[in-house]
């Protein structure tokens, strides 16, 4: 079990947290996720076999920023 | 065709839009709705039978507050 942390840019309310959790919940090996739009602070748990390329442009295709932090 | 329109807070961004796009929407009787998360302004065109009160519960229902405006 792996846990990362990113800081994320532009989520500004629940639906944007929901986005972000469900984005990254369809990506294989993703076992957890805590995202908080007050805090922009985004916590993924994994197998170990995600890194962060992965993660980054999940939260892209959300429509968000990522980077490692 | 009736044009109501509504100021409503809290929205934050587009999720927001869509939220209150969505559940009015649903409302019978409900033709077109426009609503901005920037300005707050939201306006429903009806074909006259959509009571304020109504427009408000729906609003309210999608998690936020509107006032005739």
């Amino acid at each position: 079990m792996t846990t990362q942390t990113y800081l994320v840019s532009g989520m500004s309310c629940g639906h944007c947290e929901t986005a972000v959790r469900s984005e990254l919940g369809a990506v294989p090996g993703v076992q957890q996720v805590e995202v908080s739009a007050a805090t922009g602070r985004l916590t993924v748990t994994t197998d170990g076999s995600v890194d962060d390329a992965t993660v980054i442009a999940a939260v892209d295709e959300a429509g968000y920023q990522a980077q490692r932090g």
